[in-house]
């Protein structure tokens, strides 16, 4: 494996240049500890002329603004100046996409690091699974930031919790050097982004509970935040919900905590109105990440023996729902056939 | 309590003059046995112009056609001439209005017969409560008829099944008697419009485990009835679901028979896409009936002690999709507290 050169800039690839990725790679190029190549695609064209515009609560005012390099596709790496981290910050939408196939031309064995900066529970494996020798790194990020059209409106602070998640084949010591070297390089502009933790899956299954159920409940309801709690939801549904949540992480071994449900239903105020992002999805007809957010966790559930009725009945409306939007946008066609199994 | 005069023409109000309320005034009407007052609202000024123009699968083309009498509001019955039957056709929305309220002014007791061509289960039990010397006639509505600002296109016969359903202050047979005559006039144009059935309630469930599932599902996940089952809704929701109503049946003591299920969805094909009305009004943001379709039967669930862990989470949502219409359309304000019982 090729040592760490600490003195020279790391080479990263941003693979999704919406609002994380786009801010992601300001942090990583303003630190000057690395330079970035950005994979953008609808806003490549304007973007590769005018830079992007950003005004963030992070960065400040950034006109006109570019990393390194913009590419409009994954590129292939070289054997002589490989990709140091990949970071991937795309929405994960297995049933069109995979990720590992994306990624996989710019991903050099034995030395590239990828990073996960999205949103989900256990979507660290098929990662680790299709690239053995290489160490994975997950952050869920909560950033506020929006793109369009290379305008960027980032107005809640870049920060995420970031640990490695172990890949059996490797040795620890060199992952958490990884670890602490990209954290490093994300933090070097002197802002304290990522926060390094020991064991990510916690905090992955911390955000699970608050996005597999108000995230997912908003998106079928097309109520915001503060109205499902409002009109009902709250007791109906939103903290069922969560119970069985907690339920799922403890049976995977993650105590999130006594008073984790009003923890959570108090950190969504009901003063503050607010479109969660899988609604937003669903109001612009994009398809939502239903698989990685709700059914990553149902199928550990499945596995524990977990009972979940509320989850496992959003799960199956919010999937009609998401190929309602697939069909819709033409990411597929509608079935033909009846499928005769359940969903999970 | 008066006889009825088999050779003068009965005297009935129609309450709801869409689609359903028009086609019951047109067979009453045409029978020669019965004059109409027809409540008319949004479509008043419309119709006592120009009439209504219908086009109808069982009584042909007719142009400005009117029931004998045209009013804007329930009218007040008179000492000398009572309504022989007063026909409810309207919507049951129960969170914003009250259906014996409304007909109250044109029901005299111990005379007027109340005939409710509506949708639910367990409807009637209220009317007789607010009209306990009133019998009541109930008749689930499988017509195919649609008026917009006068204008009716009906394209499916109105054919449903009728019965009494027994207020037990009164004799049987009074009942009976009514039943027997109202059919008459119904169906005096010499079509089977109304079929009379024994037990209406046998008849009310069977209706129940379909609209209680595909409407209410339809209208969650915005599916149509052959996309929902393609989408592998199918086997995840519609079936399950309809499992659960069948059990609630049972337990109330009406078996739908061991195929029911089966026979509902076959008689659902996925060759003939159509929106369920339910879904139909989501799409127009009008208010659903929710309640009496499926909160009705959720409540017998409770009382008999039937699990229904589908159909509770159909309804939880569907209630805060109702919560969404009623405050875009302004029936209800957005609550300022948060509930904190379940719904049901």
């Amino acid at each position: 494996m090729a040592d760490l050169n600490h003195q020279s800039k790391r080479r990263v690839l941003v693979v999704g240049a919406g609002g994380v990725g786009t801010m992601a790679s300001v942090a990583l190029e303003r630190s000057g500890m690395a330079c970035v190549t950005a994979v953008l695609r609808s806003n490549y064209e304007r973007v590769m002329e005018h830079g992007f515009d950003i005004e963030s609560v992070d960065h400040g005012r950034l006109s006109g603004w570019r990393p390194t390099n913009v590419v409009n596709k994954v590129p292939t790496a070289s054997m002589e100046s490989p990709f140091d981290y990949v970071v991937v910050t795309m929405k994960t939408i297995p049933e069109i996409m995979n990720i590992a196939e994306i990624i996989a031309p710019s991903v050099t064995p034995n030395h590239t690091t990828i990073v996960l900066l999205q949103n989900g529970i256990y979507i660290e494996p098929p990662i680790i699974d299709a690239f053995p020798t290489n160490a994975v790194l997950s952050g869920p990020s909560y950033i506020g930031a929006h793109e369009k059209n290379g305008h960027v409106i980032h107005d809640d602070p870049d920060r995420y919790h970031l640990g490695m998640f172990h890949n059996e084949r490797l040795d620890k010591r060199y992952e958490r050097a990884k670890l602490e070297d990209f954290a490093s390089a994300y933090n070097g502009s002197h802002i304290e982004h990522a926060m390094i933790v020991d064991d990510i899956i916690h905090y992955r299954w911390r955000k699970a509970l608050w996005n597999g159920i108000f995230n997912t409940m908003c998106a079928i309801t097309q109520l915001d935040n503060a109205a499902i709690r409002r009109s009902g939801g709250e007791y109906s549904l939103i903290r069922p919900g969560m119970v069985e949540m907690a339920a799922i992480a403890a049976a995977d071994g993650y105590d999130l905590g006594e008073n984790i449900v009003d923890k959570m239903v108090d950190a969504t105020p009901i003063e503050l109105s607010f479109r969660p992002s899988m609604l937003v999805d669903v109001d612009k007809g994009n398809p939502v990440e239903v698989e990685v957010i709700l059914g990553n966790a149902l199928r550990v559930a499945r596995k524990k023996g977990v009972q979940t009725p509320i989850l496992d009945n959003t799960y199956r409306f919010l999937k009609l729902i998401q190929t309602r939007l697939l069909v819709a946008r033409g990411h597929i066609e509608q079935p033909k056939n009846i499928p005769t199994t359940d969903l999970i």
